[in-house]
């Protein structure tokens, strides 16, 4: 997996942004998915963590991810935004559903 | 029923991962479900517990159920994921609605 | 009226399971509903009470409701769920309207 | 106005019970109104009163009407039931739009 | 202006009840409107105030409106009701957009 | 600009009285809009200012802006009123956008 | 990029004035986006910063962003104007997703 992906983006607020991992690789899990079930895969590498949203007494609530996690996402939320012909996902952290452990 | 299914998902914020329960098993009350009534279990066993939401204050809100639980949860909540050929889906705590008394 | 029904189904929040009661039962009131007014019963068993939400200090909020009353509940509220051929409802106390008197 | 009505329904929460009054009788001010008119009254008589919704400290709030008073509520609230042969309306005290002096 | 109309209408919360001014009458202003205006007067003159809402500290928060004002509202907001011939409107002061100056 | 324009409104809460600047008035930054450009101005002077909402400790939030200032504000907020032939606007403070340099 | 481009406009509460960064420029990253991706750049030049929206104890929360920096932000917020032949966006700092680092 591109750990290695440098994004030039800073998400802002309590966004992240993802890299979906194609539907051709192995799963975190190391198994093949097979070609059926190629069109739901919703799981992405976090490249870029933003500071928190703000609480009701102006502290930085810190998001539960870090650089590096594989995470599952709501099909439905987030910016898509392609940058050198890499699409990323621009997310707020309340569309994280899971983090994939490896 | 398979309570030694492991996942690969850590559920984030007050998310649950459940094993949706085949239709054609027994339920918890350990009656057979007709043929006829297949078509609605939404009943499923707790496989994995997010850490809670914060509340207010910060702290986290610890969820009212466990891994292991049975569950009964409702029918549009949800997001379906599979992984190795099963079915899971990640839900909100605010999406059970009872637990299932073995 | 079946106040011995068991139910199986222990609720969250703050959920109740409902017992909807048969329309061609007398009314809680002692009278018998006509045929023709068959059709909206809305009226039910409270079968298990849910541990009451949690309000912002943490503290649970008891359900105004206890097992054993009639309830009065909105049409639209709720889960539907069949256990061994008995039609439950759960549904939040927030859509029950009134305790029908005995 | 048939202030003795009994009602077998005890409101929950900051709700009301509330006995729709027929547009062939004359109105609370006195005047009859003719029948052109009769297909807007949203005029009722209050049957019965919640104990009140709970505040964020946990005190009851009281409601602002009493049994017996006449209510002029919105037309799209509450839910009608039937008991008896005649037709209540439970309505949320914030349906209740102004007290009909008499 | 009829100021000396009564209402029997004893607004409940943070409602007024208002009495539409008709077009054919010259504006608050001194101008009469001439007939291509005649559809959108939403001009009226404040008949009864209610005693206001209860902010969360359960105090009430007086209207910035008194009896015999003349406002502006909006359009959609209110529900309307018919006494003895004459229309009124019950509006929620959020409805009411300014006071009209004499 | 007519800064002099008298409005007869006094507006309420956080609301503010604008009176639309015509396509064919050179704008603010003082350049000749050209035709093509004409349908979608938003620009507006303010000529009344409310005295601010009540926050929740019950005192007034000033506005933001003054009797005079030149406004951007969103196309689609906003009350249109017609007093002496002249269209006014009234709106929420949440609808301005920007304070126009003079 | 045109830091130098001025403007006119001071917003108000958490706004932001963005300069829409036109698809023949290159990125920020230094390579040139090609034709087939024209239709979504959704970058921009931040131009003037509003002075943050108040919280609830009435202090300004002040914006992430500066003056000159480049953000993507989301597709369907804010408000387009145009002045001097020029296209702006007025956005709500809530629509901002990253900043795009040089």
């Amino acid at each position: 997996m591109s750990t290695a992906t440098k994004t030039v983006l800073k998400p802002l607020d309590d966004r992240v942004v993802v890299k979906t991992l194609e539907a051709e690789q192995t799963t975190a899990s190391g198994l093949v998915i097979p070609d059926t079930a190629k069109e739901k895969p919703q799981e992405g590498e976090v490249l870029a963590v933003g500071p928190g949203r703000l609480d009701d007494s102006g502290k930085r609530v810190a998001l539960d991810v870090k650089v590096g996690d594989v995470v599952l996402y709501s099909k439905y939320g987030g910016t898509e935004v392609k940058y050198d012909n890499e699409e990323y996902l621009v997310l707020s952290s309340r569309d994280l559903l899971a983090v994939v452990e490896k």
